[in-house]
């Protein structure tokens, strides 16, 4: 039905890469840079944002051309503008961006706002391998993918995760110690929509792995905007 | 993502448009036909299949070919042959087949068996005015649609109807008298996807309505087979 | 499973009924008043906290004695400290509170957090009918209640309202003019569980209204604490 | 809201107990016995009913003295009478009667019609280790329980479970072999709640574990009848 395709913005920290070696040695170009290829590659236009840009590269103007919003953060929660993460708020609620928050994105304030909830999980670096299996077969997230993603290295993350019940769970995640993780996560905010995928480490290759790249970039379809051409809030005789 | 047009097959008991005037002088060649007509504008291939054909039109063959299988019964849903139910129903949940039931049809036997409940509900003809409202604005059955879609005169539908919680709520209906419905309802069924739209009646020109077929045209779109290529079952070494 | 009484405090904005006689007139104690006679009549002690007092009433020492906090908030959201809003968050995420916000609570700080979207909505008083119509038969909330509660004059609140979806929707309203609401919404946030509902305004006696008291008391009885005894967050070895 | 205790009845096939010494060994009075002691120790009454009674134990006064209803069913399904099913599913949805589902009961005649899906899944007979992991942590069903429960030796269900998409889901498990699954879910149907738990094993002592006793008791509360005292269908000025 929407037959043009989604300009893609991809935040990123962007500062281990420039500075930690054994980052560095897995993502040269930045922890955006396979994705922003790939996406590149199926003909979406992607830009990149990054903290130490002014208004962190998210200005009015970009967020108003983005379709789809791709985070990654990490260390460096914090230092993002309150008045930005606002001002993303209302872009996604409003304005109907899409918005998909990778990994440790959890914290991430914007996904915090957006979720109402604490956000906390458990975790541990141990180098392990996890699985994903789908659990909703017809999601359009899932178009393409088999039945079960192996990551043969990553971060474990344990439930209780505190995020509000999602809307459509797609992908759980088990772990070789036995810990679970719902990791592909679907949320309807407002006119807009919200996409948490829980892979993704800084210091393992899997975001050059081709099922991952094919599932984010049928997220990025999914979390196009879609729906009404407008909703009207307020008094009567005022704006509706 | 995908790229096809989806095929329909329409299905409708088509007798009343044969036998009672009052039918016949709103759908004259039956209440399908405004709704083939209009997805066949839109290109997509449209076939109809009816009760008095032999196997009512359902053949293996003839599902094998439907991607989207929409449903009309009112008066004679006794008379559809079980054998042809289960053969629909393995045809949602393992091919992946998408289902739509209108109005009437929530006491079609395949619904009720892909519903898991009675279906039942309250009703009364006394030709009054409905309002639909979108309860999920960036849900793609509302692409394109206004916040509200009035329908001039129908027959009342009131809660509770025994269906299970939809997995996604898109519109919500109120009528003169006071009643509300949940009148436009999505659920998964294993590799199907189904939705129920409530406005329909076979002596109202519902189906001629613009909103009405832009909005069953968007369901199409949304009931097409999508996600996992394959999905497994049974005992580990002999199946998956 | 619970066999003690939940411990309920109330907060009410409590200045309009102390300065505007049409509000007087019908809450000559407060809006708060017949909803904690009722739940006191029924051996659940409730606790009264007000805008006005030091911290809004609600100390570390109330909120931890606290199991159920209902909020009445009008016209002066903003007046709200965000270090107590966070304190109240906190104690609902983390500790499991059950929070009940009424009415035009929908845009009270604490209820904008907990749901992460605008909490925007249609509204106009014309003094109208509501009928609020069960769709969750089986819910706690609607336990003993009949099928359509039916509000005689009210405001009216129309959608798209602008929350998730709810976990568990249980009542849609009407009103006469054909706008509909889902008027009691259930969520999950954390450890604690968040109802709201929409009846109630401050010149009509909606709280007087035993079917309406007898949902908010079983609203309390379902936001009372349960679960999980423990639930641990953060790096293995470290807090779990 | 509910002061009086439900009345239980346990259904259970009852015939490997008594001819397969491998299962005798573990459940020497039926796998029911155990479950059947403990509701009983929490003065719950409890009646037991097998499939070789007359109409399998489950007469219309029988079920209409129950509340909740457990079901253990494994390899006679097909065996169960159709009219004892229907009877049954009037039962939950018209009469408000709880159902629990217990692990190989996902194919009984009774939950598949319930689920209106296949209810296929992927299993292995592998005596590994299950870890039960709560990710909704407010849920009754989780009161009192720790955040993960530990089955030292089970038979292995793996994703993907054809079941609707759960209300709740309460439970996932994982498994050695680093498949998951959704063991512990609740769906609402008319006017009674559904409850599957995939733990149990006909010669795995897991029913006699204080955990899986206490959280089966929990089930048996929730499910228990509870919301609108009446639901109305039909025709204006005939039924409502």
């Amino acid at each position: 039905m929407i037959n043009t395709q989604p300009t893609v913005t991809i935040w990123n920290e962007y500062r281990q890469e420039q500075t930690d070696p054994a980052v560095q040695a897995i993502y040269p170009h930045g922890i955006h840079a396979p994705i922003a290829d790939h996406l590149r590659h199926q003909n979406i236009t992607t830009h990149i944002a990054t903290l130490d840009q002014p208004q962190h590269g998210l200005t009015p103007e970009r967020l108003a051309q983005t379709d789809v919003l791709i985070w990654w953060g990490h260390r460096h929660h914090h230092e993002v503008d309150d008045a930005i993460v606002t001002r993303i708020h209302e872009r996604i609620t409003l304005g109907g961006m899409g918005f998909i928050a990778l990994h440790s994105s959890h914290f991430a304030k914007i996904f915090c706002q957006l979720m109402g909830t604490t956000c906390k999980l458990k975790h541990a670096v141990r180098g392990e391998q996890e699985r994903l299996w789908c659990v909703s077969p017809t999601h359009p997230i899932a178009t393409g993918l088999p039945e079960r993603i192996t990551v043969p290295q990553t971060e474990m993350y344990g439930e209780f995760f505190d995020i509000p019940t999602p809307d459509e769970l797609v992908f759980v995640s088990s772990f070789d110690n036995g810990e679970v993780f719902r990791s592909g996560c679907c949320w309807r905010r407002g006119r807009g929509k919200v996409f948490y995928f829980r892979p993704g480490h800084e210091t393992y290759p899997i975001y050059y792995q081709p099922e991952i790249l094919q599932l984010l970039t049928n997220a990025v379809q999914w979390a196009a905007p879609s729906g009404l051409q407008t909703v009207t809030y307020g008094r009567e005789g005022r704006d509706w």
